[in-house]
């Protein structure tokens, strides 16, 4: 039955003629290393120093067992009750996903995308425009004030939805809720999403505005404040109508994004509320140490309040930085684009031990006559 | 700082105005109902009776720690190295996903969406029609033969790409290898996608046929014959310029979408060859002693190479019995659409004692007067 072997495998050089148009024009998003070596201080992907809650590990170890082998609830129900108890939301004002970006695209997909532009800072997470390649969403950039700050002015314009994270990213500056509510309060014909991957290491949260603007999607991530990026788990709370719009999306796309595990363990981390507080105070307390202690160096650090902190330093370049600190084993973030962000570098705040090997390493760079 | 409460949550009936044009226009999946009570015969999802393989159940155990802070590898390399090694092609040529619907869902965007039509049976996995609405696919359907069969020949004709799965759902019904090659010999220019969800339990799998066929993408779950529906695991097996266009949309969507748990189950399922064989064994045996006590009570059984039957009875509509059966804790599966199908029923090849429980419960039905 087995015809000869053609060697369409090895001629072939135009197998882009299978793809669609869409895939044609992507650009994809580029995630931070995940080296697989032993013995690296990582602070390149804003992972929290510390593990995930003791009741979240012992949730996920019961799901070890023979009911693996039947789907997951598609409608992850009791994940959804506890991400609604810890928030003091309806559990119908809850979306969850596999990761916040699973929960990002399907909100570009299902709510952002109008005729008018879609409205979103012009340094910010690089993954938007991405979500905008791929599903045809128009878009403008709106450029951060001098101090790398949202202006929320800038964006009291026609627009198709508007969605920043907060605490920006790769910047940390956080906006007040204040000034949300004074956008909200103008721009109530288009979503607004914001995006609180970091919010938990100092901010207050705009959950709290959900009941009041049902325009307005918050979306919040299990990888961060509560230890799970190894789970992929994300969340967004708003007005039922807008959870229908996502529903409706994820149901046309995949009926189980969340596993078992998925769900047992990230339902038992919402749930234990004082070991993410503990973790979050140490996390803040870090940060505050290290910062003081770059700036000793003459560093030059935005003010955060996230779990990593965006610095430059007037001597030196940030990619240069960046590979001197490689070349001792610490890994940190750098982003070439746009111009006006490449002087710095991005850090993750890990543990007070390896903060320490950083600003060592640091001052051993500085020491270092170019 | 809080403004008046207003009232928008109860008045506001038109939250629709938010959604994209998208969301407005889709008809989402249904998939089979996942019932929260326990004492349930459960023969509507086609889970596989069996749980995973002990070893799979042993690396998720050991994936319980402090190491779920940190993100998945996006790549998931290990568990393409372990898929690849199980079916004898190389990890370029393997893409994965967060179960094959996923992997499905970025197909039809990648691979299928062109001017040409996509053709699908009309007969299929129900999924089918609704990617095409979320992506604004355009499809043909093309009819089964009158005994509910795929017909290559039907399908050589102008299309933009063409799928099906095989054993084709939800009748079970296997199209011959030789068939799938015939197709592909005259069909060069567009994707042929074949659905293996189920091949495991009975059929020849076209993986085979990859090397010699550069248009030809086979998808793979670990849902069903790897006992695990609970892990989110699916994946796609072809040339690396189809796994590119894959790879390129899951980079635009969703960096990691299997976690730690998934990536290191999955690879120990796929390298437990006896187990999984041990275990189509026994759904097989049993499809079989199933399928003849079927028709002792006088059913028509679809040739089944699935691990699910097809049935239907000339006496008793597919609704009643469905309803009967349920009333009697047993749950199976019935589709209202397209009508031809309306009389059958889908079953799920249970344990031994779950079908006894069926053939038991079925006698009852029948041997109730009307």
């Amino acid at each position: 039955m087995l015809a000869p072997p053609n060697i369409a495998w090895k001629k072939n050089k135009s197998m882009s003629r299978f793809w669609s148009a869409v895939v044609h024009g992507l650009t994809p998003y580029v995630p931070g290393e995940q080296p697989k070596l032993a013995n690296l201080v990582k602070l390149n992907t804003n992972e929290n120093p510390y593990g995930p809650s003791p009741k979240a590990l012992e949730a996920m170890r019961a799901e070890v067992g023979d009911s693996l082998r039947l789907y997951p609830d598609p409608n992850a129900d009791r994940l959804k009750a506890a991400i609604a108890e810890y928030h003091g939301v309806k559990p119908a004002q809850v979306f969850v996903g596999n990761g916040s970006d699973e929960v990002l695209g399907h909100t570009f997909l299902a709510l952002l995308k109008h005729e008018k532009p879609l409205l979103f800072p012009d340094i910010t997470y690089s993954f938007y425009p991405v979500y905008c390649g791929l599903y045809g969403v128009n878009y403008k950039t709106v450029p951060l004030t001098k101090s790398f700050e949202i202006r929320v002015e800038d964006y009291m314009v026609p627009n198709g939805g508007i969605i920043f994270p907060n605490p920006n990213a790769p910047t940390g500056c956080l906006l007040p809720l204040a000034d949300i509510e004074r956008l909200l309060e103008v721009n109530a014909d288009s979503v607004v999403v914001v995006d609180e991957a970091y919010i938990d290491f100092g901010g207050e949260s705009a959950v709290a505005l959900v009941d009041r603007y049902p325009q307005l999607l918050v979306i919040h991530t299990l990888s961060k404040s509560r230890s799970l990026a190894g789970l992929r788990v994300g969340y967004a709370i708003g007005h039922p109508g807008l959870i229908d719009a996502l529903t409706r999306v994820k149901d046309s796309f995949n009926s189980y994004p969340l596993d078992r595990f998925a769900i047992a363990g990230a339902a038992a981390a919402m749930e234990d509320r004082s070991y993410f507080e503990e973790t979050c105070r140490k996390v803040v307390a870090t940060r505050s140490r290290l910062v003081g202690e770059l700036e000793a160096l003459g560093f030059d650090v935005l003010p955060s309040a996230a779990n990593f902190i965006f610095a430059r330093h007037a001597g030196h370049e940030g990619a240069e930085l960046t590979a001197k600190l490689r070349e001792r084993s610490i890994i940190v973030r750098h982003f070439r684009n746009p111009a006006r962000i490449a002087p710095f570098m991005r850090i993750t705040v890990g543990t007070d031990a390896e903060c320490d090997s950083l600003v060592a390493a640091l001052k051993e760079v500085l020491a270092t006559p170019v």
